[in-house]
């Protein structure tokens, strides 16, 4: 008998017959409310996906998207991998340049996008060697422009059933951010995306600290907060579905929209950056829905960066429920969640409570991850010794898209290197504490960049600062703080130095990270994601310590 | 970079490192209690797989096994097929004459025997023609005979890590009862048992009427009660490792003594066939421990024959949650299960909820089913008209091993045919209503003889019935009832007839499915299994409508 192929489809027609009546919603901030089901957009992916078909979309096309988190995304998140096509989320946030590069390597073949990008859309398709197919999502607002209205299309098809389709099938692809160098494309097969579906499910259902006891008796609600243009909005529009969730699409981001949403909703779930949550919490609308927040309790899963143990506790104290995870653009996303063994005691002491909770978390099902020296050898679990993160697991993409250099680079003896630095707990928790980029190499020993960062930036004079290594003529490399004051704030090299000081005599840091060096400047070098370019940092001062 | 292979293995080292402190606890009857960890039981098996490597066990050499749900079967689930080899448990049931057939069909090379079934093992042994080692597992009472034992071969292994293995490798055989012929072997890859684990575990922690709320947040227990000969156990030694349950070995199964475990280890879920559930209910000691059990509230989840309306109201009753399951050998086992949906409202009616709750249940993800005519078209969700139930799933035999012609006439298109004939409700729920060679035939329409079993077991006089169909030259096979009385019963033919007729009138069964005769006996032929033969009927009785 031949193989059964694990296919999203499989998934999105149990959900279908299982989940059909659960609602899904698209409540954006301009009031286009749609009440929907699971039954009622599956057949609407059906449709779709016979809409574009007719329209020249066939198996292995490409077919980009840009938009927020709509019904329509979701609809495109079943429709395009459904019909063997392959569903390609741009980052709506990157330059026209990027998002032109992007399309033209990927060699797209269809961009469906929101009314709001129509004037991106107007800027670039003069560049867009491949895209032959245009739609607009207009959102019931008014479509702009002469493009085909998505609603159209979707009324033009017939509800066919998808075809079969291997496992093998590639089902969707999505680029790096780029920080270094050109963005890189990664892909993902129907094979990958169902099992990590299956093992996110599993965890979001069983594992301490995720499972909520109450949602195994009623239909709780998720809203989708991670945009789905980044790395598959970390997969939940596939894994609430088939957990029989009620799921919320809130369109645009708009913290006071999403906070009223959550608190209206009742929504028990959802997950962002650490920024995000910052914005949720900060919102002037906030305080008009804390009570009910507090009362629902949902679980706030941050990723995409460290979440600070002081945002860690404004959340828990304003009602939500504080969790971690970790994955990359590689990774499908996910590596690791922040949940707790069954049979664990959590610390009493609130900082070693806090520790545990914004740690980097634990592996869910299927993920090989390994805390790595540079042979690819597991550094001990002391807490102390930093190493690379690498991975295996069935959902990481086995390549970049057109980059055997790339490739070669992060992907040995079957491990992908993920280029971030941990340590590794003896519980088996994983803490990140640099970019394998940005850690400092000194004698052989490894500096943590973003942890003598969070130290110097406790000093009151201190609005920023970065610590880059600079290349030193006994050790390798020796650390150097670039730091800008407060408006109206003084301090010299000394006082700062002064100030790492006393962690070192704490303990916290061994006496050889204190930096050979502080330098005061007015402005530091940004990427185009607005983070430090430290890139540009190294360049500019690699002979500080000459 | 190569595919990343779903393994038990993996499953295992997850299970070791999230959940190896959860208990694992043997507790028999004759009271060789162990309670162990999985991390322990994890070292456990890595040795005993080395052991085994070390007595000349290597890839692809099967392991047969004879023994209760011990701790040790608990082990070699893990350690044979992780070492490569194939795990094969032999129902201690059947007759010698069966096993030495299976053994031998299936070229066994080690046979791993529990102490109590030493002289089964002496009646057989020279009868096998492939095993070359003979292992036994004294169970904390003594070995009685010359061949090792098993705690021996473990502290001979050293904890040598588990070879990377492909999915592909077949990891355990299993033989059908063989009601019709020979028995026939079915076998299961690891990437069979590994998407069979998942799916079974993602069911038992989301499920509606399967999820339990308060093990999201404390250990549970779980009790294995189906016997591990059979189909996996039904999988739940994995299922229940994978989410972190505690789990109890009972040992030889003896009710009393499973009634006071369910009580004192406060057992939230367990699995059986039905007349387990009512050796439970009517166990002497039962009464002494049904507060207990009352105040847990045990899922009991009934496969392996349909579940009574009566004996579901019964074990409601005592304290028990009655839950169904459906799957055969050849499907891992598990197929469906009798959860509800997530926005499902359960009838009010008694009889109308009994009726939902008693079906088949609904298929878990990755099973696709259908209730099927002979072109293995759907039937009509029509609660009424009957076809076979057709399967495909990642989990289901390949093919019977050494046997072209069976896998020609059950495996279709893709499609496993089961040989159960169902019909199949508008919600989706399918309900058995008799084996496919045991239907009637009659003028082309099907007529399900269990279920004019059933009525006919409601007249007070009846003891026991079998309704076979007898060739017929119009209608190609009528139905014949054959009875055995209660002693000092008395009951005519008509007098069933006219008991029929009621049923008739209330619509339950339409006219022509009365049968066309009724004959009495003394005595009913069975099988190795203790069923009515039906083959034998069909023989002696084939002259009765000419």
């Amino acid at each position: 008998m031949e193989r059964y192929n694990l296919t999203l489809n499989k998934i999105w027609e149990y959900v279908k017959e299982i989940n059909g009546d659960v609602e899904v919603a698209h409540l954006p901030p301009h009031g286009n409310n749609i009440r929907s089901t699971y039954a009622r957009e599956y057949e609407r992916t059906l449709r779709l996906a016979d809409g574009l078909r007719r329209l020249g979309i066939g198996p292995r096309d490409k077919v980009a998207t840009m938009d927020w988190n709509t019904i329509w995304h979701f609809d495109l998140y079943w429709a395009v991998p459904g019909m063997g096509a392959i569903l390609h989320p741009l980052n709506v946030r990157l330059a026209p340049e990027d998002l032109v590069y992007i399309i033209n390597h990927a060699g797209d073949k269809a961009l469906v996008y929101h009314r709001d990008f129509a004037p991106l859309v107007e800027k670039i398709r003069p560049h867009l060697k491949t895209v032959q197919i245009y739609i607009q999502i207009s959102d019931g607002a008014g479509a702009v422009g002469k493009d085909p209205e998505i609603e159209d299309v979707i009324k033009s098809g017939e509800p066919r059933p998808f075809p079969d389709l291997s496992e093998d099938t590639i089902a969707t692809i999505g680029y790096t951010s780029g920080t270094t160098g050109k963005p890189k494309g990664a892909y993902f097969t129907h094979r990958a995306l169902t099992l990590h579906t299956m093992s996110s499910a599993l965890m979001f259902s069983v594992a301490r600290g995720f499972a909520r006891p109450e949602c195994a008796e009623e239909v709780c609600t998720f809203l989708q907060l991670v945009p789905m243009f980044h790395v598959h909005g970390w997969g939940t529009p596939w894994t609430f579905a088939l957990m029989g969730w009620r799921q919320v699409y809130p369109g645009r981001f708009d913290p006071n929209h999403v906070v009223k949403l959550i608190a209206e909703e009742r929504v028990k779930s959802l997950a962002g950056v650490p920024t995000m949550l910052y914005m949720l919490l900060t919102a002037p609308e906030f305080p008009k829905y804390v009570n009910k927040i507090r009362e629902v309790k949902p679980i706030f899963v941050v990723g995409g960066a460290a979440l600070p143990k002081e945002l860690a506790k404004r959340a828990a104290e304003a009602g939500f429920i504080p969790r971690v995870g970790y994955g990359l653009t590689e990774t499908a996303p996910v590596l690791t969640l922040g949940y707790f063994r069954p049979t664990e005691k959590l610390p009493q002491d609130v900082e070693e409570y806090y520790s545990v909770l914004t740690a980097t978390g634990l592996p869910i099902p299927f993920v090989d991850l390994v805390v790595a020296d540079e042979n690819l050898n597991p550094v001990p679990r002391d807490g102390k010794t930093m190493g690379e993160i690498i991975v295996k697991a069935p959902w990481v993409t086995p390549e970049y898209l057109g980059d055997p250099e790339k490739t070669r680079e992060s992907f040995r003896g079957g491990w992908f290197r993920t280029g971030d630095v941990a340590v590794w707990y003896p519980d088996g928790r994983l803490r990140i504490v640099d970019r394998a980029k940005d850690v400092i190499k000194s004698g052989g020993e490894w500096i943590s960049s973003l942890q003598l960062e969070d130290l110097i930036a406790t000093h009151p004079a201190v609005a920023q600062v970065a610590v880059i290594g600079v290349p030193h003529e006994k050790w390798g490399e020796r650390p150097v703080a670039v730091v800008i004051l407060k408006p109206g704030a003084a301090a010299t090299e000394q006082d700062i130095i002064n100030h790492l000081q006393k962690f070192v005599d704490a303990g916290k840091i061994p006496k050889w990270w204190l930096p050979d060096k502080v330098i005061f400047v007015n402005q530091l070098p940004l990427t185009g994601t607005g983070k430090i370019d430290k890139k540009v940092l190294r360049e500019q001062f690699k002979n500080a310590l000459k």
